[in-house]
């Protein structure tokens, strides 16, 4: 029961994990000391993971990394959008 | 082989995801942008994993976990540094 309940709090911490940053990126409006390249990296190794899950036909797997990545994505998005308008 | 390709990079792709970020605080001795709750929640998140990892005995889920954090713990480590030197 503890190891579930560790076990669903790491994969909750870590599937969410760019959830603050996107808020901060929303607030601020700016995303000048945010390395576009660690979201952009994030991206492609949370989709390889989904592939891996598709691959294994890991339901777990595919799920939490569907989360991250959507996560991802909007991080990614308002990065790009956000780096465009200050230059 | 294509899978485990596929599953060996993705390991690498995410491990690896916060060194860019940290390499950019250190460049820019900047942390204004940064969520510093994503590097914490990044970081309890992913011990709990290597916990986890502990509990199952698997040594994929410790190593890749344990790398990680030591990234991680750079980079908290960094943002508190810089982020008090602002202020």
């Amino acid at each position: 029961m503890i190891w579930t309940i560790i076990g669903i709090s790491a994969a909750f911490l870590t599937m969410f994990g760019f959830v603050p940053q996107c808020l901060k990126m929303w607030r601020t409006k700016s995303v000048k000391d945010v390395s576009g390249l660690t979201l952009f990296q994030f991206s492609v190794g949370v989709a390889l993971w989904m592939i891996y899950g598709i691959h294994l036909k890991d339901y777990i797997i595919i799920g939490a990394n569907a989360i991250s990545l959507t996560s991802l994505l909007i991080a990614l998005g308002l990065y790009i959008k956000l780096n465009q308008k200050k230059s």
